[in-house]
């Protein structure tokens, strides 16, 4: 099992499913509460009430303007997690209190703060295409039935789209074109290039772009450990000018897709991902399609990785894997993965 | 986890459940078999065939006059646990012979003595309410996916009636009402009791009695620990008179809440519950308002139960509760369930 | 739990399964894939890609030609379980191997060699009717959520049909009969034989071979330990002559009855059966008739297996069975099974 890395920034949930329903997601096996107050703060809370543990975010718990009413025996805490009534008595005790979680809105993403120490000036790495007016995202959250660390390796490899997502986005150009990684061990980012320069054009792009023939395809991975992955997508016809000195890029349709990696418990994730493009903006047939077709691949992940864990579930201690030259960027995500996690283990804090 | 009580008295299932069709529950992990001679006596035996371990209760085992034959192999076994006939031999092994588990019949329920030690002249405690003519009653069983404590605080801390039951028991007055709790440690009894003088009449009573404005609502526990819990409720309109000094009370409605709380494993329980009243014995509609209604409430029990046994079995190892003044009815249950799991547990039973 | 035993042929499927479809089984705990070559023979190959341990029997995994292409990245083995292809990458790791398992079709199932030795000159024992022109077969495969001993004592011991089965296969001269048993330790064979001269004859002859009053009807027992097991079974109007010197029975009906005991998990068995006979066959009544019936009575042996082995787990440790004559064969059985297993473990392989 891949170890949890704490004092780390996280994709709790979209800022469009938190609001006046109080929502419940497990996170690095935290219960956490969220809800957003009358005047639209997010807020994060322990979703356990500190009398008898009911979760807060059960039914039939309730908020009350901006205090959560425990469904259980009525305890109602403030924003502030404190404790301001208890049945049958006017004192409420001290200890009355839910820990409260660091929240922060940014990029579509609820985030929230998990560890022992404060984020201080930490913010959570950046995602800006998701709420840009220059792009057009598609977005979803699903479960999995595994540990993140399988989710961290199928996207650090995208030679697999090939195989697992053929018809979809994968051609054999992805599996047959070598890669180039690069690790950043200080800011813990790992990047693994692909340049496709005369490719086969996969529906999914096919058919968003209405490009016919080949194409240069590129793409980039920027994975910001543990928490964000960034993938970097330009696509264009073959014989189509190269960025500009400027950085600027007309003749070619970009991509970010994002996803948002996070562990709830030991062998469950939360697969966020968004597809966000710099074309067809207000083509709602695109957006659908790529909606429906991003769905598809996401889930063609899915019930791989869940039958993956639950083969790795029976293998004897000690099994042995084989890595080759693809695998690169996936190791490095993992000797970092390692390295945060022991740095932020709960025995390091208490050094 | 709340500590088994053996050497007592528990609710196995109700005297109509027990007739001539073989019927298995599973008591403090022992698994039993019941069923009615041809002459009506109710029999608990040991539900696993000395040969191979197969449960008596499953089909294709089968009575054959007052002998269970065992579907597998045909064992045969009287009422005494005996083994009269075993397959291809004529000879019974001496040893051939099933536990036979002690059998009351009392109140409407088939009682079983689960223990190492005898019974003796230890009698069920009683609820008469249920098979009295003078009361209607409506019961029902519910299993719950939970530790039996969870149900024993449930039901000392009626101040949840206001929260999880609000619109059918609960109003805002249980809640705020102060209770007195009285302990009788040697009889293992704890009382806890709320007066409200002036309360909003629930939908429960309203739609049952036909009172139309506030009322007087008593709420007095009586719980027989381990396992029956009673709640002597007494509902009348503002300013009826009080009960006379010879204990009649005839301008007041009666409800005689009944439950057997009965632990099946470690983590499930059997939830039996009664409702008796003493008026509108004839009527019909109130019966089946009052059994439907009833069941709701139990229901949002069971759901709220087995959602906090899944949260706690995910809590780390000594997570915290916080108790206040409406847990002393439950807090006392449980130090009076606590000494007598170590009076009569297997270690004691051997010094 | 009863040991596996290594170094032994178990039925993995029969041969009509393995096709170029990719077929996956768990055989004594081991992952194994299945499939024909283009020319017909069937391979046998560990079912985890040396990669990332995803399952080769996995959709999208696919056969390209006689190789194996892992549906996550594209690694491509042959059927000696040698990797050709790995994606981005000309060079294959030396290393990059799948584990093969010898394979032997024979009697219309395929085999599969577990162990650490090689199997040499050794081949599966033998049920020839199932493939012969003079028998006609009918047959199926169940899965029991239990451990293979509980499917090896109920073979063993066919008191139970009158019980388990009454009605189709068991009248009360298969339970009252006294059995012979013979165990031949050198061979690991357990004979056990019961023949009833005056027999009510059961559904399953009479509608099948039209004989109406009274059978002999003969049960000989053959269990090849530990993965397969024949029931001869000889019925025939009471009167009938003998079977003759030369072994020639030309007036009684053969019904020969075979099962692959096959384990899977410590709790989970692969229960191959197949019921062949010599009268009738070309009567597709008959043919249908037999398949339903004793798909039937296979189905009441899973059902009852199941609910056996929910019962043993929840057993306290130390618990006991009782054994009687009918047993002699089972227990010697599991002697059998208990010496194989130790002689046959990784640790005895090690010495």
């Amino acid at each position: 099992m891949t170890a949890f890395v704490r004092n780390q920034w996280y994709v709790a949930a979209y800022a469009h499913e938190v609001g006046r329903e109080l929502l419940g997601r497990t996170v690095l096996g935290e219960p956490i509460l969220l809800y957003r107050t009358e005047d639209g703060r997010a807020v994060g809370l322990a979703d356990r009430c500190v009398h008898r543990r009911f979760p807060l975010s059960e039914h039939p718990s309730r908020l009350e303007g901006d205090k959560v009413v425990c469904g259980y025996h009525g305890f109602t805490y403030g924003t502030d997690g404190v404790c301001v009534r208890v049945p049958g008595q006017t004192r409420v005790p001290r200890t009355a209190r839910l820990a409260t979680y660091p929240v922060v809105e940014q990029d579509s993403f609820v985030w929230v703060w998990i560890g022992d120490r404060e984020p201080g000036d930490t913010l959570p790495p950046r995602a800006p295409w998701l709420d840009s007016p220059h792009y057009t995202t598609v977005c979803g959250m699903e479960p999995i039935e595994g540990d993140y660390g399988l989710l961290v390796d199928n996207l650090l490899d995208l030679s697999h789209e090939t195989y697992l997502h053929g018809g979809y986005i994968g051609t054999p150009e992805v599996a047959e074109t070598p890669i180039t990684t690069e690790v950043d061990d200080k800011s813990a980012i790992v990047r693994v290039s692909r340049h496709m320069d005369d490719a086969e054009c996969p529906p999914f792009y096919a058919n968003s772009t209405g490009i016919q023939g080949r194409i240069t395809r590129w793409q980039d991975i920027e994975y910001h450990a543990p928490a964000l992955y960034l993938l970097h997508s330009r696509v264009a016809p073959v014989g189509t000018p190269a960025p500009r000195p400027d950085g600027s890029d007309p003749d070619a349709f970009h991509v970010e897709v994002v996803y948002g990696i996070t562990p709830s418990t030991e062998k469950s994730t939360y697969d966020f991902w968004a597809v966000a493009r710099d074309f067809a903006l207000d083509d709602q047939e695109v957006t659908e399609y790529l909606r429906s077709s991003n769905h598809t691949v996401v889930m063609q992940d899915v019930v791989a990785l869940n039958a993956l864990q639950r083969a790795l579930d029976t293998e004897k201690p000690g099994y042995q894997e084989l890595s080759i030259n693809i695998d690169t960027g996936g190791l490095a995500a993992r000797r970092i993965l390692a390295r945060l996690a022991a740095e932020n283990s709960p025995q390091a804090a208490a050094r």
